[in-house]
């Protein structure tokens, strides 16, 4: 379990029963990898929590005292995972938004996994799942607390060696995997799937993409086809703990660890640690 | 808030911060109506929570200890009400399914508000709402715990004097209330939505349509439109709290609190009470 756990700003690992986030998932949360004692894309962690917040009509005012909550606990010469829920707070019984409530904050603190560093290397093998995701663009790029999708997608990678499932939208287009964002290269050229209807819209991705520019590499982000995928050059993955992974083989067909998902792994990895 | 609450069979208003119900909706509820020491209903209930959680592949082992745990605080000569939610239990972060967890069950049991019963007379005024309802097939018809949909919708009616919305699916056709089925009556035939795509299957939807059967009233489940409810000769909602609630307003519009909707509302009543 996580080393340091805070809610409200108190060392316990408990929450009211009352919280609207075990009630009805009404609340969202941020994953967010610290090096060093530093939140790497700390400020736009921070805007998209802000900014979700305000479409779920959630306060936002906890959130300016986050990073003080959290960097005293950071350790200054590791890699750390800090979760972030925060939740519209307790309430009675029913879904009407209640009146003058305050938002509940929950911040879990643990040590990265090792072993997720030398799939960015050796690169990761995936499948598609039949778990397709359901179109609501008034969620749609939320990092919210409704995941049951997602839990119902990763059951299809049980008893498997798949790394990471694929999911596709309601027209069977591709969207994301589980737990990380999209990417292909085709002609040197960077790709990733439309998110308006569905998907959650990641800090890393957003990230790579500006990176991409940066370098000179044209981003598309557009409706993607299974069939376009499986003629893609290269294909990788991306969140703010893993940054990219490559992906080796999909559905059993083997892809090359190409030039340009190796040089955008190496130049995000060294961009977001000048940048943090 | 309410009365008494227990968590894995003991008296405390705390549950872990690891959750999943917490973490992503990673679970299911029931809301029981319970009349003079005796659960509404029950079997129904049982049978929807254990079909749920088997969806969901949480294991089902905790639902037969419930009725046990909740009996020695119901009352006598009361109404209460019984919320019950069911999570997959505690884990570290990630949707992965985790093994050998132990599911959480949380009890909140509270009087029920006595303003509810005045409108199965008056009747309620409903609006349409404009959040749409995600088609999510894998997930349709269960109570599950990722509620942000109908929290959104009821925003729709803050600062409104409409006891309800209306939710429509993706293609505009009639589902549901935020917290209640609805049935519509023409020429003395009873229709509902169909929820295969989408909405929660209530028990009280279910057993309405039972006992219309009985009493030689023909029930319909299909696809309903705006433009058919509109032309609707009665309008009704439903759920196990308010039993039946007559519309007798949907947008400006008025209806009549008629004849099928008052017959089955007492049908019901007087039978829930002998069934239990």
């Amino acid at each position: 379990m996580a080393d340091i756990i805070i809610v409200n700003g108190e060392l316990t690992d408990k929450v009211s029963v009352f919280d609207r986030g075990l009630a009805y998932g009404d609340g969202v949360f941020e994953t967010v990898l610290a090096k060093d004692g530093r939140l790497l894309l700390w400020e736009m962690h921070l805007q998209r929590l802000t900014d979700s917040l305000t479409r779920l009509q959630i306060p936002t005012n906890a959130v300016s005292a986050l990073e003080a909550t959290i960097i005293p606990y950071l350790k200054d010469d590791a890699q750390q995972t800090v979760k972030i829920i925060v939740t519209r707070g307790n309430s009675q019984r029913g879904y009407r938004t209640p009146k003058d409530v305050l938002t509940n904050v929950v911040i879990y603190i643990s040590d990265t996994h090792r072993t997720d560093a030398e799939l960015s290397h050796k690169g990761v093998r995936v499948k598609i799942c039949e778990t397709r995701l359901a179109y609501q663009p008034k969620l749609a790029g939320m990092k919210h607390l409704n995941r049951l999708e997602q839990i119902l997608a990763c059951q299809e990678l049980d008893n498997t060696d798949y790394h990471e499932g694929i999911m596709l939208g309601q027209q069977d287009e591709v969207i994301e995997a589980t737990t990380h964002n999209l990417f292909l290269v085709k002609k040197g050229e960077l790709y990733t799937p439309d998110l308006s209807q569905c998907g959650v819209a990641g800090i890393m991705r957003t990230y790579i993409m500006d990176k991409s520019r940066e370098i000179g590499i044209p981003v598309h982000t557009e409706q993607v086809s299974v069939e376009y995928l499986m003629r893609a050059d290269e294909l990788f993955l991306s969140n703010s703990l893993h940054v990219i992974w490559p992906i080796c083989e999909l559905e059993g067909t083997g892809f090359e660890i190409g030039e340009v998902t190796c040089r955008l792994r190496d130049k995000v990895v060294e961009k977001m640690y000048q940048d943090a």
